[in-house]
Order: structure tokens, then sequence, then C-alpha cells
């Protein structure tokens, strides 16, 4: 990036988190001073075979290690805080600001790496909370969320408030505290130089769904269900689970918990006062049996279909102490993820085959609410903060670029929105604006234990291995007596069933050992890297011509012309 | 499956097309003759790696292929007529009977195959044609659909008519002729024995919005838009295609076709009359320069995100003739079909990054509808047709689960509906019904040329290799000296990048090394077999606890004993 104009100007840029929902990992830079918002994880769609998260690339941060003075947390969400750990490992952090809850979830977190979470310093921050940096002052307004303790950040400074709102919607019968609306205001009346807004549902008209009517659904269904219900729903999101365990109470049911990630929340939501339950409400997973179907009601994890949760091992039978009841009814309190529908779709369709009644999120039964403003909501924000530049952040291209619209529409003068991508450098002073240049803002993949090192060249490979497989020939050569002396041996996964291929298996081999005995022939001298190159091709050909498929060719050369 | 009471029974089963979308085929069986319904393709979700299509299992079929009177089309799309050529090749069938635009269709789709082009016979229906066979009278009756010529088809027994809707809407308005609701009231007042229908938008409330309503959009957004316009869609919804053309010609715009099967469309759909355009309208894609972006339309394939379609290649920049410009409009008069939906969003983010606008089907423009009936239309037709039994088709299980909800909410008794699976044979007689057995009915892949040669196991080695890639050690050994000669060569694919991780690989290598050492020492005899089931095991967690990956170990032995 170009050098910042000291004192006249502020950078704020996006190391993850434009153009993507995920990763969100933004910076206010300022006086030599970087405040870091939010590390957070991506989860990758299925192009990244194998890569278990998408992370930000941290290593502009690791250059200006020393001009860091903390890393600031809007929410307890997966997206971000789930970088925490691997930012911990590369990069010094004086301090890591966080609310209520969300400090519990990152301490949880970092309880797999004691050597982290012993040299990490936390301040647990709340709406009144204000620190000060070399002419900054940090503050934080309350806004709504599907997690507690979710915080808008504001960056006073000389030149004007950077406005950063994290992930928010307006609920106006919230099931938490409400948001801070006169903050805002005042923000607007006072002067934004700079909103970052949460772009995600800019695309969906009107305004999202209170939490509170969500409750109501839930209410009606149980006093409408009378065998066993089991509620699948987001671990995180405390409001859900709470409304589940008053339900629960209204109408004589005990409540018994499945899936590591939902006992963590009631566990953690109790401590902070999120959920409350009179004792014997929650009962331990084992007494389900000591009470009648209609006395009790499961909440699991599962509700996106993942293979591996609760909801999904009743569903297919392999739970290890629930079996499914045909008069059981599934409630989804929840929606699919983008891909993850398939998914969802599957556990359902095992449901409904065992008998039971399933009920998801629909036009007929609202079961579930998102967390994030439409754009109602998106324009009473910009309407309430009236920023002069405006920067829309979380989500797609096209998100940001509607969210772009919508700032216009509220009076945002056109040329002050700025549609940005990761890595790209805003630079503003009290007049006006430029991009600045970039600074390094690549994905990074981590998969197993590796940070980095599996590249979009592996990544490749993995895709034509999962297409066709591969097809390697060991050949034994003499590279000096030019001659193959014994059979190729063959090595094949996921291309043909070698067993009932073995014709063509043989054919292939034909092939290859005629291509490399002609070029032995034909040449003075055997050149192997050569002879694999062109066998690699040759060989490749003529599988495609007989299969239509491209397995991976492989041929591996062990040449016996030394002894 | 058991053997049906000749003259009292007839048989009715599924080969394809139950607890999915796609792949439908169904059987009428009566008298030893086997009427076949349909015959397609399912595309594959992204677990069946590097299928292209599933196919019905057709070996029943071939079994009982004396017994087959003809295959009935309902219509032409792909998950109803795409499986024909794999059927033919296997399968004698006498005759294809198949309406107007089906049967060019079919035909074209035959030109690749001209072997067996030559040798089909094809009657071509209408709405009142009716075919005797022995003591069966085959009637259609028009209905709406996504496509012209969709037709149910009425089978006229003496134990009563079974009929089969095919895919299905009910559209007041619609673009081409209306249902023939005189002859679906006719059938319920004579009496339907069995109906089996479309349950694709069971799970939908109301009604599925008019083809109409389509056009009335398109023509707004055409008066609104002052500059050159795209508009992508499905190419085989000839309405659509219409509606575009009549769009074009109102405001003064020419036409030019991008994409080989929308090329298709129009052509075949000039051929019956289901497409007109005065001439001069539609023009050479290479003429379009010769006009103002305000007098051209692009109307081109890739709607859905395929990555070699027209659209994509606008939209990444790579396509052959058309540059996008900033001014431009594109309207996707689609909506992605399941799993499809990342694939537009790419498209869509593109686009909008280009600078151009973008206009998707939502609650503001009513861009697409669905083919579809919703749960309105499904009860209306249960309503005329008031069937004694029951069977919904053509869907995922929870579709059909809830489908045969709505038909006992219209007076079927709730055990004379079958909510089956693909095999199971539905044996009705005047009075009752039973599931007499099962028919061979499992997915038939279709990779390249190999129909049927990949199983669920190459697909699971796909997988590995998918997430983890290989690594495979080529180690020259004698078994009788038990030693390993020299340094075995590592093929890593995948997995890591080997050029970055040449320690790692050394210690793997070190690791096999000594493994196989002490194996051999320990042993009196060196059982290669056993060796390698050894060594997979000790390498694989090895590498596991190392990376926390798991890739595909496969250790390959040249054994030099013998020399």
């Amino acid at each position: 990036m170009e050098k910042l104009k000291n004192r006249s100007e502020i950078g704020i840029y996006a190391l993850g988190g434009l153009g993507e929902v995920g990763a969100n990992m933004y910076v206010v830079d300022y006086l030599e001073q970087l405040f870091v918002i939010d590390c957070g994880v991506l989860f990758p769609d299925e192009h990244l075979l194998g890569v278990d998260y998408v992370i930000p690339d941290f290593s502009y941060l690791k250059k200006n290690e020393h001009k860091i003075v903390g890393l600031f947390i809007t929410h307890g969400h997966e997206d971000h805080i789930g970088g925490i750990p691997f930012l911990l490992k590369q990069v010094k952090i004086p301090c890591i600001y966080a609310a209520g809850v969300t400090v519990d979830l990152i301490q949880n977190k970092l309880q797999d790496y004691p050597e982290l979470l012993s040299v990490t310093k936390f301040k647990e921050f709340n709406n009144s909370s204000t620190y000060k940096f070399k002419d900054v002052e940090v503050s934080f307004i309350r806004l709504n969320h599907s997690i507690p303790d979710m915080f808008g950040i504001v960056f006073d400074t000389p030149l004007g408030k950077i406005f950063h709102t994290g992930d928010f919607k307006f609920d106006l019968t919230p099931v938490g505290p409400p948001a801070e609306y006169d903050k805002l205001a005042k923000l607007g009346q006072d002067g934004c130089l700079c909103m970052l807004a949460d772009s995600t549902n800019a695309l969906r008209d009107g305004f999202t769904l209170s939490e509170r009517k969500i409750g109501y659904t839930i209410h009606e269904l149980f006093s409408e269900i009378k065998d066993r219900i089991i509620v699948a729903t987001f671990a995180s999101n405390m409001f859900r689970v709470q409304q589940v365990i008053e339900a629960c109470i209204e109408h004589g049911r005990h409540i018994a918990i499945f899936g590591r990630s939902m006992e963590k929340t009631i566990e953690v939501g109790q401590q902070v006062g999120y959920i409350k339950a009179p004792k014997g409400t929650i009962i331990d997973s084992s007494e389900i049996d000591k009470y009648k179907p209609n006395e009790v009601c499961l909440l699991c994890t599962g509700s996106q279909g993942e293979p591996m949760a609760a909801l999904s091992r009743i569903a297919n039978g392999s739970h290890r102490t629930i079996k499914l009841i045909p008069s059981d009814t599934i409630i989804f309190s929840s929606n699919p993820i983008p891909g993850n529908q398939e998914g969802v779709n599957r556990t359902i369709n095992m449901l409904f085959k065992k008998g039971a009644n399933v009920i998801t999120n629909s036009s007929i039964n609202d079961t579930h609410t998102t967390g994030h403003a439409s754009q109602g909501e998106l324009k009473l924000m910009l309407t309430l903060v009236k920023p002069k530049y405006f920067m829309p952040i979380h989500g797609e291209y096209r998100m940001q670029r509607v969210h772009g619209d919508l700032a216009v529409q509220t009076g945002v003068d056109p040329k002050n929105v700025f549609v940005l991508e990761n890595g790209d450098v805003l630079a503003i002073n009290e007049r006006s604006a430029r991009i600045a240049g970039h600074v390094p803002a690549s994905e990074v993949y981590v998969d197993g234990s590796g940070i980095g090192d599996i590249s979009g060249n592996i990544i490749k490979e993995r895709k034509m291995l999962a297409d066709d497989g591969m097809f390697s020939l060991i050949i034994t050569i003499d590279s000096k007596k030019k001659t193959i002396p014994i059979d190729p041996q063959v090595v094949s996964r996921g291309f043909i069933f070698m067993k009932d291929s073995e014709e063509l298996t043989k054919f292939f081999v034909d092939k290859a050992k005629e291509y490399l005995v002609n070029e032995l022939n034909a040449s003075k001298q055997a050149n192997l890297l050569q002879l694999k190159k062109g066998l690699t091709e040759e060989l490749s050909d003529i599988i495609y011509k007989k299969t239509d498929r491209k397995p991976m060719v492989i041929p591996v050369f062990m040449d016996i012309a030394s002894k």
C-alpha cells in the first residue's frame, strides 16, 4: 500500500470478508496504529476439495506487528472468531477486546491451545466501555443479532468517526436487550465520516422477522404436538435455545441436550444469564426414558445436515442412545446455509422414511429468522447514521453492490460509496477519499494441521483425482540396454474397477509398452524425463479415446541400468 | 417380484423417479404387457464424483424384453428422455410413442447414434390419439408444463383406468394451449382406479404463477431498460423464448441467439410452430455490432452458471465474440436448480464486477415460474380425478410424503395412498391393492463411455483422493535376502506440495523403511501381501499424526529376489 498521509488520513481495509461470506477481518489504520476488527474463518465450498477452513492472510499484520494496538471482536460467531488461534500463533496481539459471551466463546476455543490461552490478554467491554489510544477513542453500540452481545464499534478520530456495524439486524421485539438506537441517532447527528456495514441480506426485500415471532410459532407447535418433540437449531443462537426452553416450561416438557456444541451453549449461556431454566427443566440425556413422549423435548445439533451431528445420527439410526419413534415430530428451527441444502434434505427424507413428522421453516410455520438486516433495516441504519463515506462489507460482491445502491437511495453521494475487494486500502481524510493501493489479502487454506501449505495446484490435483481417479504404471526399464525387461505394474484407483477390467488394463499396458519400445528404439540414448512426459500424453490420449475419461496418468520408471 | 394374478391384477412400479428428482421411468404391467413410461437421466449431486449421469437400471426390462409393448413419453425434458439412447442400446423397444416437439427432441438426441435412429420406430400422438393393445387402450390428456406438448397418459383396462400425470401444472393463462380440464373431470366421473402424480412442488403452498405473468415482467423490464439486454433462460422452455421474442418485437429489438441448445430450441420451435418471429427479428450473432445497444437483445444459455455456457463465457470474458459493456443489463429468466446455486452466484458476481446490471427472479421482479404444480393445483388435480388409489411420484421422499397427505385431505382413503420407492411393485385389483415384491431398480452411473462400470467403491476411492490426495511409495525389495536395496521412490499427488515438503517426505520414507526392515528381520520369510497391508496402516497412522490428513497410502513392491 501507499503511505498514508500522517495525521490527515485514515486507512481502512479488509483482510477477509469482502466478496465472500466468512473470514471476516478488517483494519482501521491511523497514526501508525492498527485497530484489527474480528478474525473469522470461511467454510469452503465444494470446489476447495479437502480444505477444512479458509482464513485471512496474516502476512501484512505479521510485518506490521509492532503497530497493532488490539483485536476488537464484534461477536462470537465462527466467521468472526474462528481464525483467532491461527492468528495468535503467527502474530503478537497485545490484547483482545470482546464483550460478555464472546469472551467465553473465544476462551473456550483457546482451551485447545493452552500455550496461547496463557499469554493472551483479554479486556471485556460492555456498551458503556471506552478505550483511549493515541488520538483515537474506541466505543461500542449494542445491536441485534442471532447471538447475544453483538456490538458495532466506533473509532472516534480527529478526522471523524469510523463506524463498523458488525453483523446486525434491528429487532423491535428482541428476545435479548434492544439495539441502542439513541447512540446511532447521536452518531448521525454528530457526523459519521465512514460506515462499514453488513451486506449479508442486502438482496432481501423488507424487514427481517423478529426473533419473538419464532417463539410464538414454537409455542403454537408445542401446544399442537402430542408426542415427542425433537428441535434442531444453531447451537450458537442462545435466544432461540431460551425460547425452546420457555416453550418446554409452559407445556410441561423436560428438555435433554444432544451434541457437544449445544451442551457448550447451554453451559456458557447459563453462566452469563442468557439462558435461564428452573431446576429440573434440563434433564440428562440418559433420563429421557423415565418420561412419557409428551413430557420431553430433545434439543440437538444437526440442523445443517452435518453427517456427524446428533440429529443426523438419530435420523440414520446410528445414535448411541436415541431411537426414532414414528410418532416423533422434528422441528427444524433453522434454514439451510447455502451449500448445505442437499445434506439437510437427505436428513429430512430419512426422518420421513422412519415415519416421523418433520416441520421446517416455511411460509406456514415461521420456525427460523435470520440474524442479518434486510433492505428495510439497512436503509434505516443508513438513515440514522448518515455516513459521509460508505463501505458495504460482509458479503458477496452482488450483495455489496446492492447495499451500495441502497446507500445512494438514502442520500449517500454515489462517488462516496466504495464497493471494494479484500486488500483494497481506502484512505479517507476530512474532504476526500482515495484508493491508496493494496495490502496482501489472498486466501489461506487450512487442511488438517497444515496452514497455507495447500495451494491451488494441490486443489487442482485433487479435482483431477476426484473426477476420474488415477492410473499409474510402474515401469522397470534398463536405460542402457534400452529394454523393458518385465511387464509394468499397474496401480489404478478411482478410475476403473480393475478386477472387472482386466482386458482393458492389459490393453493400456500393451499400448504403453509399444510406445516405450518404439521410443527407445528410435532414440540414441534413453531420456527418462522425456519418455515420462511422452508416455503420460500418449497414454492419457489412449485412455480418453477408449473410456471418455481423464484419470491422472502417472508413469514411474525404475531404472535397473546401473546394475 | 411376485407373479401378478393374471387378468385380475395390474402391476405398477418405478425403475427411477421415486425418492429423487430425475431418472424418471415407470411401468404399467398388465396381461404380460409392459407399458413403459419415460426414460430419463438424473444429474448427480456433488457426492457422485466424476459421474456424468445416473440412469435407471434396465436389467428387469432386458429380462422381460418380449413383454414390452412400447415406450410412452410424457414430454421432452432430459429427466424424461435423456436415458433413451442408453435404453435402446440394451433393450429392444418396439415403438416410441411421443407427441409433437417431443419427437423432434428425441430424434435430435438420437442423431448422435445413427445405428439406433435408423431402427427405432416412432408413433407421434396428439390429444385425440388412442392406441389399442390387448385389453388396454392408451389415450392422452394435454396438461401445462414448461415445455410444449406435455401429456398425461391414461391406460384404460378392464379393471379400471390408470392415470399418469407426467410433469404438470395448471396455468389458467398459459402461453400455449390450455390443459384439458374436461377430460380430467370426465376421468373423475367415470372413475380412476389409480393416479400417479408429479410431487416436485408438493412442499410449495398456493398456486404456481402463470407463465403469462413472466411475459408481463419481461415487457416491463424491456420498456425500462435503455441499453443492451442479455436474457438467460432454460433452452427447452419454448414458451419463455417466445415471450422474449415478443418483447423484442414490441420494443424494436433484434434478437441474437447464443449457445447450441438454444439454437436447437429455436430451430425445433419454429418447425413445430411454437416459436414465431417475423423475418429479420432473429439476427445472426455476428450482426450485433451493426445495431445500437438498445436495438438488440442477446438470448443465451447459462442460466444455471454452467461454466462452458454462453453467459458464463460472456461473464468471465472468454466469449469468442461478445464483450460485456458496463451498460448491459442481464436478466436471469430462471431459478437456480438445487446444487447450481453457487455456480449461478459466481456468474452474477462476475457480471456485477464488470459493471453490468443483473436482474434475477425475486419478489420484486417475477422473471421465472416453475413448470410444476404447487399444493393448490395438486389438490385440484386430485379433486378432479378422484382416484381410488394414489401413488405420488417424481420427487424426493419428503415431497411424495406431503403429496400423499394432500391426497388424504382431498378424500383419498389413507390406506390407499402408496408412498413407494423405486422397484416396489404395487399390484392393484378392483377391490384391493398390495405390494407384490420388488423389481431390481438400483442406480446406474454413466461416466464417459462407461455405463454401470463405476460402482460405489470407485466413488469411495475418488472421495478419498478428493479429500487428501494420495501418497505412494514404490519399494524395491529383495524378498529372499529380506533387504531394501535402494531408497523407495515417492509419488504424491493432491496431498502435500513435494518441493516444499522435502523434509516431511523424507521423514515418511524413513519411517516406512524402518517399519519394513523391522518386519523383515522379525519374520522368517517375507510375505509381501501382509507387508503391504501392514505398511499401509502404519504409514497412514504416521501421516495422520503428523499432518491431520488421510491421503490414500499406496505401497507398491518391486521384488528383485528372482534375479
